[in-house]
């Protein structure tokens, strides 16, 4: 997608593939800055501090920590540690396992010497995928949008189509067009009229950081609300949809994605909006029946949540801006927690929106699409 | 309630009653430190930008704003103005109404000479009569937890009571002990174990300032949280009820209060954990039925939302601290969205915990409590 004009990827090859580029997402939206990777140590603590995010650039960034370990020791132990090095980086999104396993098991049965080409060509094939099945969910995302917006009634038809959107799962959040902003900027760019409400996504604002600069620099109009706010919205008809991403999605519908995200389809439900969720197939995790039993939750530093960075504005006591500065929300000492991730019943997402169609929140709607990955996984008939 | 073993109420008489001290909430929890109001002007603008808060506390001021108000001028047009100008600085919370008519109503008969004394007097014994009520919340709100806490599982009574907060309800938002937070510091201090989740309630993050230090102040075990995880604790079983304070309750318990209660009441009514909201009966409007359709929400600045005030940290750039400084958010240029409260509606609240006792939140449990103040309103029998 586009900052001032020119196109941008997430994350790509460098140095005829001795290093891998990301744009460093902590210094968002107040500096534009990109890292290189170039050992196996870096990709893995890109992934860990959150220079990169998202389920699928998660798992794309793992494909490529892979290719730098075997450019620099391709031995068997040396791909295994790595594997086990970067699973361990993060431990909710299942996407990162997918293409770790998907790069391992591509590269093992070959001679050491040629397992690093492979392994870019792996990764390279991973992102490629995944920038396609992000324009496909885009696709049948806006279908769904153009007959939420068509079923309006007469008088709020010349309205723009009003969304809501948790954290970010935009093109930042994967390689490129993003999984529950896909239809939002396809509609843009098709020209149906759209607004999104912008959770800011607390502690960590990806909301307020990530989705609102990609939205402003596509020139979606989007306004920023705070994560309490969108029950009221939905109250007063000012929500005609919600869609989000996900981090794992069980076999039966239950959607795991960034705290806050169950309270917001408990809104939608009891006002009656529908909540999508979009999700690339590398994002259903099939040996799971239960998620709010089943999926690990990441529980992060509660530094997230009593102190906050933020772009330093001009006040009595200092006349300097223009610089990024940490500030402490609570008094000395409070105790913070901080779960980063809850999952959401699939009795409450009204479809789940996938690279092959809109799907059925239940195993029986996930296995009409997906007949051949789901085979062989318990409950299958 | 105490701040370093030193008993405060929220708002006293100065200089022979010719000044109103208050404590300057929007410098907690980094700063405590006092203000004095000595003229109308003062005590207004003290309720608009929020050096006090919380609809008792908010009464209360406005109570002596017009003492400070016929203390310079007693005439009637006087009275009238202070009237109009200290109504329009918050439009929700209707103890600020109820408490200015009830001033109003009592000195408006006599001689003007006698005015000031008669208003000092009076905002005096709504001052003392809150402090009563809240006691009395606590007393009932007391009795409650006890309930809840003996009827968890045997293997989970050696366990503090855990109870989820959403904005501050506590001392700070009243004249003393509170109204969702009385019933807490009645378990602290009589022994009941008790430990509180902490909504930081965003955008002004009263619960991460005023709750937290409130409660740190008291030795109550609390711990902070964003505001989006308590769906996710509700579902594993790691809150035993919330309680919240509210800023109106229409006669059919339908609660207003700070927005984001909504969605915590979702999920407490998803997880079958009890909501109870605490409130004196100067909360309640009496003339309304519908609380979503016919409470005013006050919207406030989006600067709330896209900027931010803390303690600054030392960083690389700036080795310097204990500074309170704003930062920015968002990017720049970003359109944000303020409303200040939410409504909850009735069916989702399991008891209004009342200075009278509890009540089912219905027009029916309501009235049962205030037959004699809830005669000739609407819908009456």
């Amino acid at each position: 997608m586009n900052i001032d004009g020119k196109a941008w990827r997430t994350i790509w090859l460098e140095q005829g593939g001795r290093s891998v580029g990301v744009i460093d997402q902590t210094q968002l939206p107040h500096r534009f800055s990109t890292r290189s990777l170039t050992t196996l140590d870096q990709a893995a603590e890109a992934i860990a501090t959150m220079v990169v995010r998202g389920a699928p650039l998660i798992g794309v960034t793992g494909a490529y920590g892979l290719m730098l370990a075997l450019q620099a020791d391709p031995c068997d132990a040396s791909l295994a540690a790595a594997f086990e090095q970067l699973n361990a980086t993060r431990p909710t999104a299942i996407n990162l396992r997918w293409a770790l396993e998907r790069v391992r098991d591509r590269v093992a049965p070959l001679p050491p010497a040629e397992r690093a080409a492979a392994a870019a060509a792996e990764a390279a094939v991973i992102a490629d995928e995944d920038v396609l099945m992000c324009e496909a969910i885009g696709a049948h995302g806006l279908e769904l949008f153009r007959s939420i917006a068509a079923a309006r009634p007469s008088e709020r038809q010349h309205e723009p189509l009003n969304v809501l959107t948790h954290c970010n799962a935009g093109w930042l959040a994967t390689v490129d067009w993003g999984t529950a902003l896909a239809p939002i900027y396809k509609a843009h760019r098709t020209g149906l009229p759209i607004h999104v409400w912008v959770d800011e996504t607390r502690p960590r604002n990806q909301g307020a950081s990530l989705t609102a600069f990609e939205l402003g620099r596509e020139g979606v109009p989007h306004t920023v609300i705070v994560d309490n706010a969108g029950g009221h919205l939905m109250q007063h008809g000012l929500v005609d949809a919600v869609i989000v991403g996900t981090d794992r999605t069980t076999r039966t519908g239950d959607v795991c994605n960034k705290i806050g995200t169950y309270l917001k389809a408990l809104a939608a439900f009891d006002n009656g909006v529908p909540f999508y969720v979009a999700l690339p197939a590398s994002t259903i995790d099939w040996t799971l029946a239960d998620g709010v039993a089943e999926i690990p939750i990441e529980a992060r530093s509660p530094d997230e949540v009593t102190l906050i960075t933020g772009l330093s504005k001009p006040n009595a006591a200092d006349s300097s801006a223009d610089v990024l500065r940490c500030v402490q929300l609570t008094p000395a000492g409070t105790v913070g927690f901080n779960p980063a991730f809850d999952v959401t019943p699939a009795r409450l997402v009204t479809g789940l929106i996938t690279e092959r169609g809109v799907a059925e929140a239940s195993e029986a709607g996930l296995r009409s699409l997906y007949a051949t990955e789901s085979a062989g996984t318990d409950g299958a008939p």
